[in-house]
């Protein structure tokens, strides 16, 4: 994170209610990658427009399929509301551009509370790779790196084990781990996780290097409210398979507990094509 | 699967097109757990549906938000194609009952050919557990089992480790490993393997004994064309914590390919509460 951050999450996120479940909002252009909108921080807009239209606030699952990616700049969110249970609701919403349809998500909501404790745990991966110091930032223009122009805004931080991939040698692990913080040092919350999920570069750097790898559908659990700083962040590769692959999220908190994890699947050329 | 699977796994997911975009279709009464439809079971007429509607006929990403269980019988799904792509399709689908919106579910559709192989693999488990032989069948009253009445339809076996938890001493580990077979022996496709990844018991119970474990989101990605036979599972639950459970689910087919994987979060609830 540079100087060029001078906005925060919940600026770039906000969405604005012009009729019942109808929202606008904008894609800034910070958050692209080869001019395409990160696709959690679009999922992030859709959750804002859905938490705003719910009797319940907190994202618990969110399941985004992309069709296509907007431009910067303005796109409107429509929300039904599917249920409203006593414990949680379900919403539907659709992101649009020119009255195109670009991201069609659906949200689970309720209420999180900070104190929960886990029951049991066993078949989540445990945090693992370097503390916050021994990683590595990865910086965009700004900052004078090599990355796309979203990373000047975040704090993104990988060990620099899996970072092999940007001397051209990837490891062939598949496994990118490192921390990520927000724009001002801004704690995460529920809206803000389901951008951490999708925050890395796509694991497959780590294996083959190829262009853009497009997500075509991505599902994000919210498992806890995270406590204040930074979160680790675990991002690994599956299965490449038929130009298509699998990559499974895990976001710890401060304290080392799971507070969000996610699977996405998405295209990926290779060349010989897969 | 006893003499009481009368009926094929096509003939149970059948849907019928009474309007553009609209089909009526049953909820068997065979196919439910505790009078409620299974989950995957559903998921896979709604598949049917968004199948039929879009210009791609194989699912290769399936969301779904279950919004509250039909009753066995007559269901309505409607159908929405977002986009129709060189490559892939999207639709929207919705199964409702008298009106009332039952699971709200996301197509990502495309063509999946029988000749891929893995490019690269490594993030997802092996294939493990017992081979068909050495699994124990489960089976519901017609069968002479304690297990519900779904389980008379398929043949779903789990290796005699794992199932600690039919004679009240769970291990712990909260992990399943068996196979299953479809009516008939039929062979699997792309819609039946959205049921296969939620057949298998809640993998809870291998760690401690709940009453109902209802599904809020179920995400099914199928890899590849299954080969000819039965499929084998893995079905782990990973966290346990206010309330909820995520499980994670493997599939294999007879000849070690990974075919689908899938990720849902479930209620639990729990004495003393979690």
């Amino acid at each position: 994170m540079t100087e060029q951050a001078t906005t925060t999450f919940a600026d770039v996120t906000r969405v604005e209610e012009i009729a019942p479940g109808r929202f606008t909002a904008e894609a800034h252009p910070e958050w692209t990658i080869g001019g395409k909108p990160n696709g959690g921080y679009l999922l992030a807009i859709l959750g804002a427009a859905a938490s705003r239209s719910a009797a319940h606030q907190d994202v618990l699952a969110a399941s985004a399929h992309y069709l296509r990616a907007p431009k910067p700049g303005p796109v409107e969110v429509a929300v039904e509301v599917l249920r409203a249970g006593r414990s949680a609701s379900q919403a539907r919403a659709r992101l649009t551009q020119d009255d195109t349809p670009c991201v069609e998500a659906m949200f689970t909501l309720g209420a999180l509370t900070a104190d929960t404790e886990p029951y049991w745990s066993a078949g989540a991966p445990e945090p693992q790779g370097r503390e916050y110091a021994g990683c590595v930032p990865v910086t965009g223009p700004a900052g004078g790196g090599t990355g796309p122009v979203i990373m000047d805004q975040i704090d993104l931080r990988i060990q620099p084990e899996d970072l092999a991939f940007g001397r051209g040698t990837p490891t062939g692990a598949g496994v990118l781990r490192g921390w990520l913080g927000l724009p001002g040092g801004a704690d995460f919350d529920p809206l803000s996780l389901l951008y951490a999920v999708d925050a890395f570069p796509p694991a497959t750097m780590d294996i083959v290097l190829t262009g853009w790898v497009p997500t075509l559908e991505l599902t994000a659990y919210v498992r806890a409210l995270p406590a204040p700083g930074p979160v680790r962040v675990l991002h690994k590769a599956q299965l490449i398979e038929g130009g298509r692959v699998d990559e499974a999220c895990f976001v710890w908190d401060s304290r080392g507990r799971l507070v969000a994890q996610a699977t996405q699947l998405a295209g990926i050329r290779l060349d010989p094509p897969a």
